[in-house]
C-alpha cells in the first residue's frame, strides 16, 4: 500500500467529493474493523463527534468545520437573515457534541465569523456558501501544513540518526497521530514524511506504549503505523524501562496537551515517566507541539490543571471481569505534567526549540 | 477485622486442623470472590496449583508439603519399601503440576529427604508420618520467619518516616504480598508487621501499580491491603511518576525473583521503571529478598536471562475485545533488572543490605 492509499483508507475525516456528506473511520471499531461511514445529516456528524468515532482535537475541529459548510449549503433560506439563523442554531446543536472540546469551539467560531464577515460584505447567499467551503478548506489544511511542518523538522533528526541497515527505533506514548487531525498527526508525522520522503516502513521500527487505562497506543497508534507499513511493535507501559535498557530505542516523539511558557508539557498520563528514562538512558526526547498548544500566560506546569477520571476506566472498563476490589481507591489522572528539563526539544511548525524555552519560543515568533 | 482475622481469611494455604486436607483461598476468583476451598485428594491439590488457585514461589512450596504429608499420612502400605515407593509417585505426580516451579521442586525434595532419612535410621511408618507433617510445618513456618524479618526491618525504616497525623505513603509493584508466601508476603511484610505492632491501617497509605499485562497489583495486592484495612489506592503503572511528582509517596517496597552478586535485581516487568523514578525524585526504594532469591553465582543482572511471554496477554486477554490490531508485533518481557546502584537497600532476613551488595551480603552471612 502506497502512503497515499493508507491516507486514503486512514484518514480520520475528509469532505466527499460530492461536497454532500463527511467521509471519516469510525474509531470505536478499531482495531477490529476498519470501517469508512458517510455522515449526511446534522444527528449523523453531532453523534460521531459524541460517540468518539470522531476524536482528537483538530480532527473534531475540522469535523465540525466540514459539517457546517456541508449542511449550510443545503439550507434552504433566501434571505441572509433566516439563514444565519439556521446557521446559529446547526452551530450551537454542533458545540453540545462534546461541551469541553476547546477545539471544536475554536473551528465552529471561525466558520461564524466567515459567515458573519461575508453576510456584512453583501455577498449572496451562494457566495456565502461556497465562502463557508473554503473556510473549512482552510481549517483542515493549514491543520495539515503545521503537521507537515512538524514532520520535515522531525524527519531531519531521523535522518541525522540513520545507521547503515539498521532501522531507527522510536518510541511513542498514546496517541498523536493521525487518526487525531487532519493527516499527518504530530508525534507521528516524521514518520509519514518519512515514508513520503521515500523511507520503506523498515527504515523505522517504532514501539508504541499501549497507554493504559484507555489504550490510545495499542488500539490507535499501532493500528495506523502498522497499516502504513511501518515496523511497529507494541508494549506495556511498564515495559519501556527495558526497551531502552536493551539499545531498542533512539529517539522518543510525544504529542502534547499544552505547554507552559517555561517548556514544561501537560500531555497523556505517563509521558513524564517516559521522559525521566529517557534522560535516565540518554535518548532524545521530543515534544511535538503545534505553536497553538503552547499557552504563554501559564507561567510553569504546575498551574496546569491535572483532570481526575472515573475509577472504573482503570478497574473494570474493557474487562471481562473487575480487576480491582469493589470499593478500592482509584489514582486516576489523564494527564502529568513533564519538567522543561527533561525535554531534549520542543518541535513546533514554526521550528525546533530548545532550552531555555521561554526566549526560544520568542524566537520562534509564538506569541 | 483483626490482624489474626484478616490472615484467617486471606492466607493463600493451610493445613486443615484434622491434617486430612489443605485449606486454600482460591486465587483464580479474586478480586470478585473470597471462596476458601478444602483440597482432599491428590487430584484437588495438583489441580489447585495447575491452575494457580495457589501462586506465588513459598506459597506453592507450603502447599506441595503439606500435600505430601496430608496424602502420605493416609497411605496403606505396612512396611517402608511400598509406602515409599507410594511417596514418589506421589512426589512425581505434584512435579508434574508446574514444571518450572524450582520452588516446587525445593520443597518435595525436602520432604523426600526427610522420608528417606527416617527410613534409613529404621523409623516406624507412624513415626515417619509423623516426621512428614513436622517437616511440612518446618518449611511453612521458616517462611514465616524470613517474611517476619523482613518485616521487622522495612517496619523500622517506615517507624523513622512516620509524621504527626499523616499515613505514610508506600508504593509497591505486582504482588510479593501474603497471598504469594505463607504468611506476610515480602514487599507487603513491613505493613503488616506494623499492623500486629498496632498500627492502624490508616497510618499507612499504600499505592499499588496495577502492574500489567496481568494486573497482579490491581487484583491481588490491593485486595489483601484492602483487605487488611490498610488504606490503599490502585493506578495504571504509568501514573507512578506523577504520584511521586505530587509528594504522595515517601518510600517503595517491590520484592524480587533474582538478585545477583552485585544487588542487580530481577523482579517484575515494570520493577525498573519504578527504581528510575524514585531515583529522579530522591524516593527511598528498597527491594526485599528473602537470602534463598540472591544468587551469588551470577556476578551481575545482565547474565539473568529474561522471559518473553505470548503477545495475547497484551493483546487480548482480560479484554472483552482485542487491544491492538491482528498480527502487530508485541513486546511482552515477564521481568526486568533493576541496577543495584538504583537500590537505596535489600531487606533480607538476615538484615538490611547496601551497596556494595557483594560485600554487604559477605558480612550479612549469605552465601
Amino acid at each position: 500500500m502506497s502512503t497515499e492509499q493508507f491516507f486514503e483508507q486512514v484518514l480520520s475525516v475528509r469532505m466527499t467529493e460530492d461536497r454532500k456528506a463527511l467521509d471519516i473511520i469510525d474509531q470505536t471499531l478499531l482495531p477490529g474493523t476498519i470501517r469508512r461511514i458517510r455522515l449526511e445529516t446534522k444527528e449523523a456528524i453531532w453523534e460521531a463527534i459524541k460517540k468518539l468515532r470522531v476524536r482528537g482535537a483538530p480532527a473534531i475541529g475540522v469535523s465540525a468545520a466540514y459539517g457546517m459548510a456541508v449542511l449550510a449549503a443545503q439550507f434552504t433560506a433566501d434571505d441572509y437573515g433566516a439563514f444565519y439563523k439556521e446557521f446559529v442554531a446547526l452551530k450551537e446543536y454542533f458545540a453540545s457534541s462534546r461541551p469541553t472540546a476547546v477545539n471544536l469551539f475554536w473551528a465552529l467560531n471561525r466558520m461564524d465569523d466567515c459567515c458573519r464577515k461575508a453576510g456584512e460584505e453583501g455577498k449572496s447567499l451562494d457566495e456565502i456558501k461556497e465562502l463557508l467551503f473554503r473556510e473549512a478548506d482552510a481549517i483542515c489544511e493549514e491543520d495539515v501544513q503545521i503537521s507537515r511542518s512538524i514532520g520535515e523538522i522531525g524527519f531531519g533528526l531521523l535522518k541525522d540518526l540513520k545507521k547503515d541497515g539498521k532501522p531507527i527505533g522510536i518510541l511513542t506514548h498514546c496517541n498523536a497521530g493521525t487518526l487525531a487531525t487532519a493527516k499527518y498527526g504530530t508525534a507521528t508525522a516524521p514518520m509519514y514524511i518519512a515514508l513520503e520522503h521515500g523511507w520503506k516502513g523498515s527504515d523505522m521500527h517504532v514501539y508504541c506504549d499501549e497507554t493504559r487505562p484507555l489504550l490510545q497506543g495499542a488500539r490507535l497508534t499501532s493500528f495506523e503505523l502498522n497499516s502504513a507499513g511501518i515496523t511497529t511493535t507494541v508494549q506495556c507501559d511498564n515495559m519501556a524501562s527495558l526497551l531502552m535498557r536493551s539499545g531498542k530505542i533512539d529517539i522518543i516523539f510525544v504529542g502534547c496537551d499544552r505547554v507552559a511558557a517555561n517548556g514544561d508539557t501537560a500531555n497523556k498520563i505517563g509521558t513524564s515517566g517516559v521522559a525521566i528514562l529517557a534522560k535516565h538512558y540518554g535518548i532524545p526526547f521530543y515534544v511535538c507541539a503545534p505553536s497553538s498548544t503552547i499557552d504563554l500566560k501559564t507561567p510553569h506546569g504546575g498551574q496546569i490543571p491535572i483532570e481526575m477520571r472515573e475509577p472504573d476506566e482503570v478497574t473494570q472498563m474493557w474487562y471481562k471481569e473487575r480487576m480491582a476490589p469493589e470499593g478500592v481507591d482509584v489514582f486516576n489522572p489523564a494527564f502529568d505534567v513533564t519538567d522543561h528539563n527533561l525535554i531534549t526539544g520542543m518541535i513546533t511548525e514554526k521550528g525546533l526549540c530548545t532550552d531555555p524555552y521561554g526566549e526560544a519560543f520568542a524566537r520562534a515568533g509564538i506569541q
